[in-house]
């Protein structure tokens, strides 16, 4: 997987009435693109303690291509069709690594 | 190691005219913590395209305890000592994982 690395973080805005099929079908989606896609590098997503229908997710992918392939697959796009109707603001920051450093 | 994750998103303004030397305090201090702390599972600090000085980072940490060990190493007292000067504006959520992958 040739290229730079493409992260950004997703800042997102649910409807509170439909908070807990918006976390399953996001759990659902994640897990399916780390497991499935090589070029998915992690998915990160957390609610804020204080408002726990803010969602951000810190998203990590091989390169533009494999950010563009990813927007493809039938669980992207299954995940984007689902929760339409939940999202009620949608924020994304393209943001460049300094520092990215895990447990192996 | 028990106990619960914390996580974190840390959301940093940095002085612009001493940005590079921040970037580097706070490469090391990211490097050393995964490193040698059992308990820091993983960090992960960005900048944003538009406002290179706007610095998010995702912490987890295994437990609050080992979020307190973190916090008297002598890698982070250093950090916050040499860039405590630098730093404009400082905000901390606390966050709930939704879901957390990656790649092994």
């Amino acid at each position: 997987m040739s290229g730079k690395l493409v992260v950004r973080i997703a800042e997102i805005e649910i409807d509170l009435d439909q908070l807990e099929s918006y976390r399953a079908l996001l759990a659902e989606e994640i897990e399916a693109s780390v497991a499935l896609e090589p070029g998915v590098l992690s998915l990160n997503a957390v609610s804020v303690k204080d408002s726990p229908n803010s969602i951000r997710i810190l998203e990590v992918y091989a390169s533009q291509a494999a950010y563009e392939a990813h927007l493809q697959t039938p669980h992207f796009l299954k995940y984007k069709s689902a929760t339409a109707g939940m999202v009620t603001s949608l924020t994304l920051l393209d943001v460049d690594p300094i520092a990215m450093h895990g447990k192996p």
